[in-house]
């Protein structure tokens, strides 16, 4: 799993009728460049600011309670920034 | 997910026969570089200049009404374009 | 999916038995680096210097005919070299 | 499969119910770079500064025991640092 | 799938009971560079300084004689070493 800084959200009003009911989060890599900053969808309640767990890929499928084209899924809100050593 | 702009169109005229009947979109990362610039399909309509969500991998299964050997889709058309902040 | 360019194409004597039947293509990305060139299965007749388009990952499995431990596979083969503007 | 060495581990008290029981270990890939870092489920007990063997994507879910959102697990302890020449 | 180098393996007492009975390589990409080295299972037999074309990810499942959390396998071992041209 990645760690990311919630860092806005979109707003899309054409898209999949599967994604409606779905935050979706704008997420900066914690360790990463800006540059792969992603999108990645929640139902956990993430707050702007806070750091994320988000899994991807086919592991989104098990996180997930009905089939929806997501692959990338916030699964955990971290308690405490890891130091950056 | 990804968030890309769309750039243009590729027509390939010998292909896959699953593949008729999409737009293949020419989409560079939004945040990313030009260099990961990449094709995605789609059924939503997405127009040049449009900054599209795009999910990719297995995810695309789901959003698919039937099977295809496609790797990345358009799943949404974002309203306004976010702060690169 | 990415675009490529066809460079060559590799011998494998000594290969998995499912993938008997396959050329397997020299692919360097067209709009990416040299240094990410990757091997791609295929089965339209791609030669080299045509610009192709390649599936991956879960969705090669899709434009199999049948199983086969192909990650990377040509579903299209592009009419006319977009600009890279 | 990646090689990385363990740094550390995060706690998230939020989170998706079926993360519960793994440990979620700090990864810093052993021949890449530090803003590769990601994390990694982990039930075979591997202490910090490790050497781990991680399997992702699809490789996971062979790995756990029952479904869960992962898509970083450790499968393996190394026994002694290759050498990095 | 990429092509790699093989360099090395590595041992791991401790593992997962799936992976019993593969060799683990340590693979360095041909076209791309050291810091993306990773590890492959194989079966087939690959030696030190072979050439290897390795599959990854989804398509390793059908490389594989049953199931096992590997996502990168030795598919295929390269005759002759193309040029980088």
């Amino acid at each position: 799993m990645l760690l990311g800084k919630v860092k806005g959200k979109i707003i899309s009003t054409r898209k999949h009728e599967k994604l409606v009911g779905y935050k979706l989060l704008i997420v900066e890599p914690y360790y990463g460049h800006k540059k792969d900053t992603f999108i990645a969808a929640d139902k956990l309640g993430a707050g702007i600011g806070e750091l994320v767990l988000v899994a991807r890929d086919y592991a989104v499928k098990s996180g997930l309670d009905k089939d929806a084209p997501i692959d990338a899924l916030v699964v955990g809100i971290v308690d405490r920034e890891p130091e950056k050593k």
